[in-house]
């Protein structure tokens, strides 16, 4: 191969050198060369090995997160137009497609937006509740937030808005502080801080670069987390669906179903009748109808707010709300409030605030980034999740400013503006714009909506948020990441949605720990035909070689958690091998012991006295130590240590170098002793 | 070499196979039946990578924890005579060196065990008072405790008694339950409850085989801890030592100075001068006459008690103590008292003493086996961590029914008893009986014995606790180990001694997390002469191959916590590569990105995912991707979850193969073009 070239020039140089120093017979010359040869190129690769520059320190390595950012900085001071139009374009994504759109577009967009917002009306005032806060609350979320993310927000399909989980998080974790059927007013100024925080802290992340944060919640997690706050919704709804009056703030399902079993005779069959029928309704034209005739699909999107039309129509001409169906009642028209002297910083509750606040952006940010990056990868489109965080800090910043409650990624509502063929983020403009004509004009319409429909509404929703066959998927593939899917779906199910996401986020650590800090060892061979070494268990044909134990450590880290155990492992290894080898000859018995170091990233220094622990013992045993292939920090810190010189530089480049130089010091060995 | 050639044979039989069946010219056919060969040869490689066993699980990693309990206990059934002498000598390891034992080996343990003796007494009295306990206390734990500890220890130097760091620990704990100034009664009580649980934590820890989670304080960890322990008992030292009354119960600096200089009228210049002289006395035979003249080592071993008989003869003959100075007054004597019915498990503080007892457990477990195996490598000899804690835990078991607190092996004590030159444990014994007839006989000569000189005593044993050339070595070798080790000191000493603990353990696992999910990639690139690949920063004369990008994760797994990070960044990367080549020749733009797996231990649904949208992100830009050497889980799952098919199956088992594989589908490629 092209590449070896090098190395050959370099090596014929070397032989002409030797051949001009010794003058033996050709033969011999020939042998000597090559021997010689060999080992200049061995001294040469572990020259790279020892030799290597110092690795970056942790300065630079926190310098690489923020380099976009700095490069930027830079071309402003070179050229500052095209800098100027590239960072406005960076802000605004929607600048970079407005020349390509045109009418056709503007088409889609607004039959996309249209049905959006039909099933918007009905899922907003239904979540406002469910965040046990006034309907107009949900509308106002529908207007204020899509708008600012349509200019800001790089994803041309999701639907911005008041969702579930969201919802839920936010009446569960502030009914703690004020409650909403006490003092509704302190209640709604607690959640616009909220907002506010949550706000802050999205945007915070976004021009931090700290996207990754929303990468604690593993996939696994969410999938247990979802399934188990849409089970806890569900519970919720039983109040509205059986007209209950009394119910209890708590979530877990022991509570609810005991709070349910005490206010049963207090149920109204009404009630339950409109919404139980009307659930069944939805859930025909959703998972029947549309599926069966895809030209359908705009009556399953229309469902909802279909059945909030009929149902109000009901009530009204048999006014069964004097019957104790529950009403909505007067829902305050017109335009979104302003509510900046809501915000309470100097309130007792403003570090719970801020607290929940960063719970609550970081799961909506998990719902949105999720949502947009799936819909994205399916158009074909990249979404930058700092880009992103930013936008979706901005519109809850606005939001909290003009009464609206947090607001992320709707994952119905996207898949629906996506199935209704929605080209931009226009369509979230035409939602916007027609939330905001209803709020003036029809809310006097909602008065006689039964609340039971809204509860059908949000049921109706839940199907979407349980992912079975995801669920499956990690049980088929990893046993671990469904411990940690269940414990976050049983933790939301029976205690608390916060205690659900500690579990989730507690159980990937430590799992992250145990896999970095597992104290296991393999046994390595050489794979037939090659110079490679492999796990013996991993492939059961790789072979022994007599009078070496090959060694990997089966972890990134050795470090304080793990070194003593793994050198006791390695000690008995080679005690053991060495025993079974006595049996057999007392020539194969083993004596070197390499350790092969490429899977380890990084020690520490109570893993370097344990290397020399391992040395000195192996030494008194008859065996030496030897390393391969150590990566950068690795080699960096054991040179340091001195821990190189101990043992006398066997440091080489790969295995198979390291059992050529014991051999060759073996034969020079016993050649020595013929020839005394 | 002679492992390659089963892979010959099956070549040249194959090499036959493919000559019957064509039959072109010669120089054709040489060429057909290579490339063939080495194609089959891929295909076999290929094979081994994919078709692996199934890796073992969960269960089978913790049964090989069990596996030598188990043999042995298999043992028993087949040959029960000889299982039973292997476990009794396991269990007291002085049976397997009692036939040896001799007169000479006997004479040289008297002399250490009277050395140890001679310091010991002073050190139990001082570290009882250390403890908030009467001093009879310290003597007591000087006896049972290392009696137990020599029929089952494995350490034939380790020095068994109080200890500084221990004392301290269960003073500062256990103070804040129970006040020892107003209810000695009781407090002595929760001590000796404390000891128990320390006890039967560390037993349950020996039988468990549970040694590892002494390895939770890091090397660093326990550097910055011990010198922050002595830094703290230095100070409370000064109470004594100045002969103040008043005294705070706070063990950090600024509450020690603030009470120092509130009650600094209150001094006592006799007590201080006493003290404070003899300090100096010991501090000067200890570090200059021992260093300097070898012999005179036993005058420094016999310091404390010489400073001790002659300050009491001092005070006795002075009559100070009618002049303020401090004296230890009536200690009780005679054997230990059973204390079966001291321990309290009824008590309000019971489930605090566990907690308790669970820290100081470790804390005297990480003491005795690192001072144990320091020594046993160095007489090389070795230690089994397990057996140590069974040992230590009943010999704390058997001290809290025996009115002792709780004993480890002590730093400043082992370093005496082996420069005495200890043979056995039975030095510990001789110790014991020495201190055992001093309770019964000397006990009230102490009587006049000032408290400052106890409290010279232990100052003088603490510069040993700090170790500042191991605190340089470690900033020197891993910055981030220093920041461990600083962390505990200024923990320790500025604020509590749990704290310093609880940041040590936390600065250690916090930097084990980031070190596995640190969302770090390399570029490599061919080694000269090699088929080796390294990374091009830490190899700075390896090459790119055009048209090619090799990547590798800079961490051991690929988890929620970094993957979609890496996925962005390997997108970015390839992206960048391919407009830099773009600009040089259309012909070397990147094409294939080769993920090189080999040290990703292991891998979760969640980077399934960001590697399936890896996949399709680098589909859509005209990129392939492969993946070379995969470990056995990650294999495992990657199959379980059809990723390998969405590849194309483009998994190999090295780098090399498969730019090898993507070389021949391209001139294949080549090839039909220039024949269409």
């Amino acid at each position: 191969m092209a590449v070896s070239r090098e190395g050959e020039t370099e090596s014929s140089h070397l032989a002409q050198t030797v051949e001009e120093t010794t003058r033996p017979t050709f033969a011999e010359s020939q042998k000597n060369t090559f021997d010689q040869f060999s080992q200049t190129l061995q001294t040469q690769r572990r020259n790279w090995v020892l030799n290597v520059p110092e690795p970056p320190g942790l300065f630079s390595k926190l310098k690489t997160i923020f380099s976009p950012l700095e490069n930027k900085l830079h071309c402003i001071g070179k050229q500052p137009l095209p800098a100027l139009i590239s960072i406005l374009k960076t802000i605004f994504p929607p600048l970079s497609w407005c020349k390509q759109y045109n009418v056709t577009k503007f088409k889609s967009d607004i039959l996309a937006g249209l049905t959006l917002a039909s099933l918007c009306i009905p899922q907003s005032i239904g979540y406002a509740t469910l965040a046990k806060l006034d309907p107009q609350y949900g509308l106002y979320t529908s207007v204020i937030p899509p708008l600012i993310y349509s200019i800001m927000g790089s994803s041309r399909d999701i639907a911005i808005g008041p969702v579930a989980v969201v919802s839920l998080l936010l009446s569960s974790m502030i009914q703690k502080f004020e409650d909403p059927a006490v003092n509704p007013a302190a209640y709604t100024k607690l959640v616009l801080t909220v907002t506010f925080f949550a706000g802050t802290f999205q945007a915070a992340f976004g021009l931090l670069r700290l996207g990754f944060l929303v990468d604690f919640l593993s996939h696994a997690a969410i999938v247990g987390f979802m399934a188990g706050a849409a089970c806890v919704i569900g519970l919720q709804q039983l109040k509205s669906l059986l007209g209950l009056s009394k119910f209890t703030n708590n979530t877990d399902i022991i509570s609810v179903l005991t709070s349910i079993s005490k206010s049963m005779h207090t149920w109204n069959p009404f009630s339950f009748m409109i919404g139980s029928s009307f659930f069944i309704f939805i859930l025909f034209t959703k998972y029947y109808l549309a599926r069966k005739h895809k030209k359908l699909f705009l009556l399953s999107a229309m469902a909802p707010l279909l059945s909030v039309i009929l149902s109000t129509l009901i009530v009204f001409l048999t006014r069964a709300d004097k019957h104790g169906v529950k009403i909505v009642k007067h829902i305050t028209g017109g335009l979104n409030p302003t509510s900046i002297h809501d915000l309470q910083f100097n309130s007792p509750h403003t570090a719970e605030a801020a607290k929940i606040g960063l719970i609550v952006a970081l799961i909506a940010l998990t719902e949105a980034i999720a949502v947009g990056r799936s819909f994205a990868t399916m158009k074909g489109y990249r979404l930058d999740g700092n880009k992103e965080m930013l936008a979706m800090g901005v519109m809850n910043i606005t939001g909290s400013l003009t009464s609206c409650y947090v607001a992320t990624g709707s994952f119905s509502r996207t898949a629906v503006n996506f199935s209704a063929g929605c080209e931009t983020a226009v369509s979230n403009i035409v939602m916007a714009v027609t939330v905001l004509i209803s709020l003036e004009f029809f809310t006097r319409l909602l008065y006689f909506t039964p609340i039971a429909i809204l509860a059908s509404v949000i049921l109706a929703a839940l199907p979407g948020l349980i992912n079975l066959s995801e669920a499956k998927y990690i049980w088929k593939v990893d046993k671990m990441d469904f411990l940690t899917c269940t414990a976050a779906f049983f933790g939301v199910v029976f205690v608390s949605v916060e205690i659900g996401l500690l579990l989730a986020v507690g159980i990937s650590f430590a799992k992250v720990i145990l896999n970095s800090i597992q104290p296991g060892t393999e046994k390595l061979g050489r794979l037939p035909g090659s110079d490679l070494f492999g796990d013996v268990n991993q492939y059961p044909m790789a072979m022994k070689i007599p009078g070496i134990l090959i060694v990997r450590v089966k972890s990134a880290l050795l470090c304080f958690a793990n070194a003593d155990f793994i050198r006791a492992k390695i000690l008995d290894l080679a005690l053991e091998e060495q025993n079974e080898d006595a049996i057999e000859s007392a020539e194969d018995r083993v004596q070197l012991v390499i350790l092969d170091m490429s899977n380890l990233l990084n020690i520490d220094t109570t893993s370097i006295a344990s290397l020399e622990e391992l040395h000195s013992e192996l030494e008194s045993n008859g065996m030496k130590l030897a390393l391969a292939n150590p990566r950068w920090h690795v080699i960096h810190k054991l040179r340091l240590a001195k821990f190189v010189k101990k043992i006398e530089g066997r440091v080489f480049l790969t295995i198979g170098e390291a059992i050529e130089a014991c051999f060759t010091s073996k034969n020079m060995h016993a050649s020595s002793l013929t020839v005394v």
